[in-house]
């Protein structure tokens, strides 16, 4: 950070942060402990008890806060779950200043000590000056930097040079239902007087150098459904003379992608927008450390050797990933069981200008086309429970030039520009719905580990963010 | 049953057991809400708490009984587990009688309410004349069907027919390890005097018609092991970047069964007993209901259509069953993780003259073939935590001759004589270390449910058999 250059008024604020960072890392150790999993129907209570814990928070800010509720959705097997309500907040109304309306989320993916965590998830632990814990980094240790930056000038009793709007929703990682009907409905009212909206919801692409993110992929989850009966049946009592769901199953998932990474689905790279020669530059010129990259990942080599064609294929390019399967035996040890209905769990990462109905209708004839050449008599089902879109924003926008100000400021050098494989969908709604310019960038190192083991922040990176938001602020 | 030609003590029998019912029903009860699950190493101590409940009740007969240590065994992760200690028992030394050694075992496969239970699978519940609970059939009812009717003869003062041995073990569901050592050590003392071995560890191949059991598969199970590095990874940022395990290990599972159930590792078949004009006759008598036996599968439609077909494939031709897979997202909702280590499980079911030896190398071979053609970095690892050989007795053996009698005593009707696709080492161990006469005769009905949900036994076909059992042994 660049000190040599601090005003007075920045000195105060270094000075006000390094004395409360205790305080602030409290705070997310107590959100830390909240196992707001919006995955897991059985925990949807507590995801509801941090929305209050967070609107209790930002009310103390000042904050006018309003909680809206979304009513509830059914789940596969019918269940009727409540959703937890989202947060739309105000901070300031003078109309001399800009407005900028940041949206977060409080809700975490699954985690469990047994999975391989070092330390229980939900105890924020500090090691090594990295702060280990389910939802450090994704995403509630990144909200919590904005309100506390938001604090210190409050406790330093300074002017704000923005106004402030906060949109907090708890539903992010299940696919934030609920949420676009929600700005549908707003659009007029609360965004009318918006002029930015920024998100924090993503990491840099390495470990030490800043970054700004313009676009992310989307996310298509499908289910795929065998089932041969009601009840499990023993491998001794029936193994060689049924069609076995997870056979059928397992060969379903083999037909999606081959060994290079290539997606098997006919058509589904048909409508992916062809790289242009003024995009093939933008990545030439990116600082990306391949060999920090494949540490951070713990994997021995890469299917693409060249920065070029890794970052493509991570950013502009289709991926598939199989995740799992619900109902066949997953336990340690030995089940020698036959399951009676297994659900395998996969999800295509589609860029622009994939449509989310065609590439449904292609997976589910693709994997219709090989279980009926299996003359299985069992059932077979495709589903696609969440389809969220791809997002791309102008980098010549000039919040992006303001925000690229910002970072020279406090970190003393140009952010890159870069695009995230992952999914946000809210940036694209934001876009979309407010037709407001929305930029994300990320309070997160690369090797932050979200939606993993381990997940963590580290101390330096969240208080230097402190300063990088209130610099950032200003050229707005 | 041919009650018309019951004698007077006979009667008296039949009154006891009758009256009697709701006590045996409530040892049954107390045994079943034991979560004796040995397969999973958290619940080990609950399978010696087991052991100590069925020894106490032995001695309560009047038996002179040994609980035999077997020391500890290592799991996969390095972790040392004691084994749970071997019942042997002995009730009765009069040289003038034939001695009989019982075999069962009390523990039982795992078993969970939201695996689809409709009733708590640790309580033992009555609906409709079934009973209902977690090993009622595998295999703590057969065992307790077996006290209960030497307690029966005990109380009403009947002299015994024969000298009883009781071996009971806990490790049966795990591979019954440590045991075949133990049976070699008492190879020349327990079992010296022992004439004929029981064992009632199976199900009829009907829901009515009795039978007794000539032959049983074997079971090699493998773990098929594919790694990446040490932490889970996003999706989003990881994905179509990097050689992904779960997806090299579905295309290693789908390379093992092609969609007829035919096992595609080759050289596989090359030992497989040839079929004799005899054998196959056999198999034309069995009197045996396709549609039933797909009613009690809950499956739709079999791999073959005829009975000769059915059988010849569940009995005497191996046949391989995916069984899932530890590491990966196994739960409802959404994951979008690519896990870094996953363990695909599977077994074969072999039969005679298959080595054991042989069947685990042309497996590993198969597998480094497939993978190695995937050029993936990640790490393979295969092993065969467990490997039990096929067994095969002579039906023209007298012990054979005499239940068989014995059953039509009790249910007017000749037993079928079956095989057995599922796997009894036990009875390949006995006849191999003691070279005594072997049989099984099971105490269950082909609708059971052994090692699936909702596992139940008939209160009918508990308490017929109550009486089948005195009169299955006078013969002897």
């Amino acid at each position: 950070m660049s000190s040599s250059t601090s005003s007075a008024l920045e000195t105060e604020i270094f000075q006000y942060i390094d004395v409360h960072q205790s305080d602030f890392i409290k705070d997310l150790k107590e959100w830390v402990a909240v196992k707001s999993d919006s995955v897991q129907p059985v925990l949807r209570k507590e995801v509801i008890r941090m929305m209050a814990l967070a609107a209790d928070r930002l009310a103390a800010l000042g904050a006018t806060v309003t909680l809206v509720s979304l009513g509830s959705h059914q789940l596969p097997d019918g269940q009727d779950l409540p959703l937890p309500p989202v947060i739309l907040g105000e901070l300031g109304k003078d109309p001399q200043n800009p407005t900028v309306c940041f949206y977060g989320h409080t809700d975490v993916q699954p985690a469990k000590k047994e999975d391989g965590w070092k330390t229980d998830p939900y105890t924020l632990t500090e090691i090594d000056g990295n702060l280990y814990g389910r939802g450090a980094t994704d995403n509630k240790g990144p909200v919590l930097a904005w309100i506390n930056a938001v604090e210190t000038f409050k406790a330093l009793k300074l002017a704000m040079p923005v106004n402030f709007k906060f949109v907090i929703e708890g539903m992010e990682e299940a696919g934030s239902l609920g949420l676009e009907k929600l700005l549908e409905e707003e659009n007029q009212r609360f965004f009318s007087d918006v002029d930015y909206i920024v998100i924090s919801d993503n990491l840099w692409l390495s470990n030490k150098k800043p970054a700004l993110t313009y676009g992310s992929r989307g996310n298509a989850c499908f289910f795929v459904e065998v089932e041969c009966g009601g009840k499990d049946l023993h491998s001794g009592t029936f193994g060689g003379i049924i069609h076995e769901p997870l056979t059928d199953l397992i060969a379903l998932l083999d037909s999606l992608v081959d060994p290079t990474g290539h997606i098997q689905i006919p058509g589904i790279y048909d409508s992916v927008a062809a790289l242009t020669e003024e995009e093939r530059k933008l990545y030439e010129s990116i600082a990306f450390d391949l060999e920090e990259h494949k540490n951070n990942s713990g994997v021995k080599k890469f299917l693409y050797g060249t920065k070029e064609e890794i970052l493509l294929h991570l950013w502009r390019y289709p991926s598939l990933s199989i995740h799992g399967i619900e109902g066949a035996f997953h336990e340690p040890g030995i089940k020698t069981v036959i399951p009676a209905k297994v659900v395998g769990k996969f999800s295509i990462r589609q860029v622009p200008h994939m449509d989310l109905s065609v590439v449904k209708k292609q997976v589910v004839e693709h994997l219709e086309s090989v279980f009926s050449k299996r003359n299985s008599p069992n059932k077979l089902r495709v589903s696609m429970p969440l389809g969220a879109k791809p997002w791309l924003a102008d980098v010549n926008d000039p919040l992006y030039k303001a925000a690229r100000r910002a970072i020279k400021t406090v970190f003393g050098e140009d952010p890159d520009y870069i695009r995230d494989g992952s999914t946000v969908p809210i940036a694209r709604m934001f876009q979309s719905i407010t037709q407001k310019s929305v930029i994300m960038f990320p309070i997160g190192a690369a090797d932050d580990g979200e939606h993993s083991q381990n997940e963590k922040i580290s101390r330096f990176l969240l208080f230097v963010h402190l300063l990088y938001k209130r610099s950032g602020e200003k050229p707005l």
